[in-house]
């Protein structure tokens, strides 16, 4: 039987509360989980490795170790300290599917977690992203709602990128766009990538010159979308027509 | 020319402080808004009442006050407080548009704001509440970006209000719905409510019983969408296709 860890000076607790910090997940290639929902998420991934526990531990075949309340708040990032935390692998995949998400620059951990779980809804399987809050930022897993675990999660130099992967179509949002989501005519034979920028600034002008169809969303009396919004909305489009 | 507040113990500030409470605002039928763009925007609408600023006031016809920064720092919800803040007027607004939507139990304020800015986007011009956080909530107000001042804003019954409105074509979002958004026929003649639901459990039953059309959005690997990215995809549908 497991002894209880009871003091946040333990070694093992010292190692883990550092993964809050996105230099110590890109040097262990490890990141936390909290709650049962997300760390069954992750142990049906396959990429569970460890879980600290204050009362039951379902999950009999990983590495577990039992702690306190005081030493689970301090693994926690909420007010409200979860039963259940789980140490989790980052897996490199570079797989590229046929629809794909590009991020250059969102900065809103809520908006970059629902941008992803609209990503898995809508087929598009790997997603990219340069200068954006790290993938692993505990705001982002919690607002994805476990979708992190079911695409690739890249990051790249997207100017980059787009140079050596001429074979898709690139579509870009851009509020000055002449055309709308509504005129673009996509086929199937399509690879399509979407491209989203900056909270207020938009998708960078060195990525705009290098796409060719810009997009933007027909409003009436408003000058813009939230991204996660703008983005699902056209990742929405794009699924319901090529599926036809 | 006006003296400068330099003391938080003043009335009128203290007073104003206030506002950041619901019961306060529902009191004194105002609320506040942060920074430039916000100010500007009620100022346009017609209802600023009141301004506090650090340096200047561009609205000169404005009942304006200079306050210190320390007194800026207690008036804003914000860590860096902006250089304005103004007093905003909650005009009672009753009239319905022919799009409206419908929020049943909707509890994130930075849900309930995307919302608002996609139903001015896409023409829905009347929102009404029930048990949802307030619109005058200062995440709320952030998130909408200015769109709390296009359109009506309604706390109301809405068991009350579906069974007095029956000549709108309600749709309620639910997982289990057999239709999808896709498969749903509108036509120009429907004046439409969109019914949404709490971010945990989805459309209360009761008032999903009183919903003749259910629907949900199709959907590959994940069960659910945030209620903002739901909700403003409907709204963009149904605006996209009602204009054919």
């Amino acid at each position: 039987m497991n002894s209880i860890i009871t003091s946040s000076q333990n070694n093992l607790i010292k190692e883990t509360i550092k993964l809050k910090q996105k230099k110590y997940r890109l040097k262990e290639n490890a990141f936390l989980v909290e709650g049962f929902h997300l760390v069954e998420e992750a142990h049906v991934s396959g990429v569970l490795k460890q879980v600290f526990y204050l009362e039951n531990n379902p999950f009999t075949d990983i590495n577990a170790f039992q702690v306190t309340e005081t030493v689970m708040k301090k693994l926690s990032d909420l007010t409200s300290p979860p039963g259940i935390i789980g140490v989790c692998l980052i897996l490199e995949k570079t797989t590229l599917t046929d629809k794909i998400l590009l991020m250059d620059n969102v900065q809103d951990p809520g908006n970059i977690g629902t941008l992803i779980r609209s990503a898995v809804a809508f087929g598009f399987k790997t997603v990219l992203a340069e200068n954006s809050v790290d993938f692993y930022n505990e705001k982002v897993i919690r607002s994805s709602q476990g979708a992190i675990f079911k695409l690739s999660l890249i990051n790249a130099n997207l100017t980059d990128f787009i140079k050596e992967n001429q074979d898709y179509l690139y579509l870009a949002t851009d509020l000055n766009a002449e055309r709308s989501l509504s005129e673009l005519s996509i086929n199937n034979k399509n690879k399509i990538a979407l491209i989203l920028g900056n909270e207020g600034q938009g998708v960078s002008e060195t990525i705009l010159t290098l796409v060719k169809t810009r997009i933007k969303i027909k409003m009436e009396d408003m000058e813009s979308l939230n991204v996660a919004v703008a983005g699902s909305i056209i990742m929405y489009d794009i699924n319901r027509r090529s599926e036809k």
